[in-house]
């Protein structure tokens, strides 16, 4: 029995999971398998960056990690003083001033992965568990529309508390090979593909299917890292703590939900080809060393929740795909060390990046050619993180040079955590040009001073124009794999400006060259590929609403219902403020407007002028779209 | 098979819910039942206002309903201009400044169910339906514990589509007698109760049972109200309308959740002694109404989800409590007209002043006598909303005076929507003098000028010492039923001010006279019936967490795990601005301090100087706790 599918997701941690939303939100025909019986409830990543809650929020369910989870607010530096003494060196924001509306949270995986399997399951896909994939063939037939067959073997699951209980940090440890326990085989059964994607970790089977290896090295330094409930005196338990003492070793607390608190504890170093040994591990050894560490401050830990070791090291794989029809995403493809919260967020971001393109190419909307900007805007991201991770980890675990005593710079190692904050929130991730990226150019930077093509459209608030909501503007930018033209369209009560704009919605919405009439199937809705979002200088009463033309707010649906949610007012709310928003994003609210390309991934494709936009978006469109496939799924 | 319980809450509607979630996060046995056979879906209430979202916080569930809600930026009111046609006259916001850090919200009451039971669900409590009482008794007997004896008939549900359908607006239409559908009686039941609440509507059976009734009149006048997709050039269909015709009737809109629009549309008058001809109407007959009212703008209807015809009426019960036994709470006591969204509200208002009250009486720690506050306090509410629904909804179905024509007044009306507005968010209640309300006194005021004895406590941003989280002061404020003592400590950095609130926390936590030392059991946190939170004028880095005297961070638990969301700090946050608590509580951050009481419901019992207060307090808690009762359930 042979069981045809458009995507098969082998894996479903963060990365697996995220890709299973995108592609259950999108329609696509998915199959997302993973080898253990249970998924994770308790451990492993834990630190939730800005631009990932964003994205979350983009699939409607942020507030459920902003609820459980617990919001860092501060970073403490706790150095020894010329005696020798732990003192606090320096406290600043944990996320800085205008990253992103969104801080950092903190949150045990077992429930980011929950949000996302109740996201994926309100679309009708759900994880297979204990299925291991035992073989993969690709058919290089041109014909072939499902080029890729594995086999499946379908596991009796035994009980398997391995997860409850502790373990090695899997994702570092990579030479430790993990038996997926199982009771036998049930069944095993055949998949065919389009696209097949490894998120299947550190010790990924995809990869090694591939013949791809993860290369790099390990600094030979290991820490211990523990979940628990302390008792202590240090006074800073709530905050984060990143702590060197003079001669134990260096300390970070990270405050988490339920009143638990994450210590990762460094312990020791490896002689060169050492083995770090998992048996001579215990929870007890990781207290012991905290507390030498802590000292003068006190540390007990009642209760124990999770506990690991793992190795320093940082390794990637160079290639990520293969043929554009076998992907690596996660792990499997970059590991590193977790103190900078990075692995579980870059992981997410990797699949997050492919979801939209898999899904326009398994419509047969877009060309498999704009699958080639996945490895190259993944791979440069995950080589800036080996990059970070690698002196980063190095300066955590260094001693700190005290009085006259040689040692790494604290200066340097405080200087390097605040420069790098917007880096480790995710937000500063710029792709290059490509076929979905333009050129950027002097021009278009004039245009909107502040958008950076190749960036995330950052969001402002703005005023509803039809509800007076004051809104998020990127609340619009949902991960529904729609593209987006945001329109600043200036001020409707000049009257030329207001043609200007009446002129260009027309041709949008019925010259031959506009990606809208070219790209959008007859039957449907003008919005269902690229949406026009349009925000106007001038104040709501300004222009009544049903002045605007039929582009911007199009009727919709079996009964042709008017849309009030695509007009946004730069305006001041009764309420929560807003009125910034042409200011922030850099574009003269008295001047020609002009038009933002976004990608259903909300990064920032091109900035246009008004003139000839409509037939340079059309090119662009032409790049990648298949004006004679199927439209819809 | 008689079932012994505490309270039994007959009918599950929102007030009947909100007390079953007050029952079950007090763990009092709790039996909640329901006539119909399914809960309700569509239409019906919707109207959630601000007080009501704060109560809905208090339980942890305040972002389900801003989720989903169509939250109400903006009211429009449309009037006839001198030659008679509509034109919009004032628009203004829809909750205004300073009401409250949550706004009117629109939903449909199906929705707020939900939420209640999953909030009780999870506290172990689930509705019972399909279950109709049948007769209720006394016992006087001074020995009886479970003094009210309850019969119950188990029905055999029937196919019940009445609610998917429509029907009249069964809260206004009393005299209306609606059967329970059953297909007979499977079983029978006796419930011995120590308190039986009901909260079964407009024509309550619980209240025919205490042979209370229903007082008041109607206008005669009857509206329709209708669920609706529609299709308009009104260019305001988005934001709240009020709009008075010239010579066709009045109408209001209000946009909800799921591009729906609930219209309200006054229909017609009725002779004296004319009952309204349910069978004569038909949402044909509404949407043409509201034709003939909005004209010369457009209206059509494709999908109406549900709609009614209500007559306006206002009545209300003097009796609510029979022996501080049996209560009666919601439509059972007072039914209105619909239109200023209070309703709903005013009845989960109802319950949850009782729930706490209850909940303490059925432990045994609370004496009886402060049940008669509950009477009190809530017929005083109910008395208010129908003397200002009597004359809103006159002046709502009035012909407005144009030009040189007789008739209401719009300047008026307008006045007094806004003057209103703050008593119909819900924040606006006071509560007099009781057992558990001190007195006010001009001494009182001038410790804090802004905290209102008998007011709800009123939320501001503070900062977490421990922690440098900006929080709601509020958000600590949970509906657990525990009592709270807010202690504004001034500045820490002040010596003599510090050595003050240290004397405080001494003498709370060890003088006899300390009703914390008092009512709470040997055997139990320090702050299990009394919680102190306290806030400091003086910044974070003034005085060392660690030096805080342990009453303020109380070990706790098994483990004895000190607290570190009990004390606050007034400065500026990193990220959330904050800073301005003394001062918007009118308390001088560089004075003496006070303490502030607060019920487990948020209303402020008293406020205090440091002197003397313990003693006070003792003698406070001494007027309804019971000494040597039970200490926990």
């Amino acid at each position: 029995m042979v069981d045809n599918c458009d995507v098969l997701i082998i894996g479903a941690g963060p990365a697996g999971l995220m890709l299973g939303c995108w592609l259950a939100r999108t329609g696509i025909k998915t199959r997302i398998i993973d080898r253990r019986a249970e998924k994770i409830t308790r451990g492993h990543a834990d630190g939730v960056q800005c631009r990932t809650i964003e994205i979350f929020q983009s699939f409607g369910m942020a507030e459920r990690i902003q609820k459980e989870g617990n919001e860092l607010s501060e970073v403490v530096f706790y150095n020894p003083d010329k005696n020798g003494i732990l003192v606090p060196t320096l406290r600043i924001p944990d996320t800085e001033p205008n990253t992103s509306r969104f801080r950092h949270v903190v949150l045990t995986q077992g429930r980011i992965e929950d949000f996302l399997i109740d996201c994926m399951e309100a679309d009708g896909l759900t994880v297979e568990r204990s299925i291991s994939p035992v073989s993969l063939e690709y058919s290089e037939d041109p014909a072939e529309t499902h080029p890729i067959t594995v086999k499946l073997e379908h596991l009796v699951p035994v009980n398997d508390s391995s997860d409850a209980s502790s373990g090695l940090y899997r994702s570092n440890i990579i030479s430790q090979s993990v038996e997926t326990p199982s009771a036998g085989v049930e069944k095993t059964e055949e998949i065919k593909a389009k696209y097949v994607v490894g998120c299947d970790g550190a010790r990924s089977w995809t990869r090694s299917q591939l013949g791809f290896s993860l290369e790099g090295d390990s600094a030979n330094i290991y820490w211990g890292v523990l979940d628990a409930r302390p008792i202590t005196n240090l006074p800073d338990i709530r905050v984060k703590v990143v702590l060197h003492s003079a001669d134990s070793g260096s300390l970070l607390i990270v405050p988490r939900e339920r009143n638990l608190v994450r210590f990762y504890i460094q312990m020791g170093t490896l002689q060169p080809g050492e083995k770090l040994d998992a048996s001579a591990q215990s929870p007890q050894k990781i207290i012991e060393s905290a507390q030498r560490i802590l000292t003068p401050y006190t540390l007990e830990c009642p209760e124990v929740e999770w506990w690991s070791v793992y190795e320093i090291g940082q390794r990637i794989c160079k290639d990520v795909s293969f043929n554009n029809r076998v992907f690596l995403a996660g792990d499997a493809f970059h590991t590193h060390s977790p103190k900078a919260g990075q692995g579980m967020n870059v992981s997410m971001m990797d699949s997050y990046n492919l979801g939209w393109k898999l899904a326009a190419c398994a419509k047969g909307l877009a060309n498999p050619s704009i699958l080639d900007t996945y490895a190259k805007e993944r791979i440069e991201v995950a080589r800036q993180l080996i990059e970070f991770d690698h002196k980063f980890s190095r300066l955590f675990s260094g001693k700190p040079a005290v009085a006259e005593s040689e040692g790494i710079s604290i200066e340097e190692f405080q200087a390097m955590w605040v420069r790098m904050g917007k880096w480790t929130s995710g937000t500063a991730v710029k792709y290059e040009p490509s076929l979905i990226v333009a050129e950027r150019s002097v021009g278009k930077a004039q245009l909107a001073r502040n958008i950076i093509i190749g960036s995330h459209f950052e969001s402002r608030m703005v005023v509803g124009y039809a509800d007076a909501h004051a809104i998020h503007l990127a609340d619009r930018l949902v991960s529904d794999g729609r593209w987006r033209l945001i329109v600043f369209a200036g001020n409707m009560e000049n009257i030329t400006q207001l043609q200007r704009f009446n002129d260009l919605c027309d041709r949008l919405m019925n010259a031959e060259e506009s990606p809208i009439k070219k790209h959008t199937p007859p039957s449907a809705d003008v919005n269902s590929v690229i949406e026009v979002l349009t925000l106007t200088s001038s104040p709501r009463r300004g222009l009544q609403y049903a002045a605007f033309p039929e582009l911007a707010r199009p009727l919709v649906g079996k009964f042709g219902y008017p849309t009030y949610d695509q007009i946004f007012s730069d305006e001041v709310s009764y309420l929560d403020g807003s009125g910034e928003a042409y200011a922030a994003y850099g574009v003269d609210p008295n001047g020609p407007g002009c038009v933002v390309l976004v990608r259903p991934d909300q990064y920032v494709s091109d900035v246009l002028g008004f003139e000839r936009c409509v037939k340079k978006l059309g090119l662009f469109f032409d790049g990648f779209m298949i004006l004679d496939g199927p439209k819809c799924g």
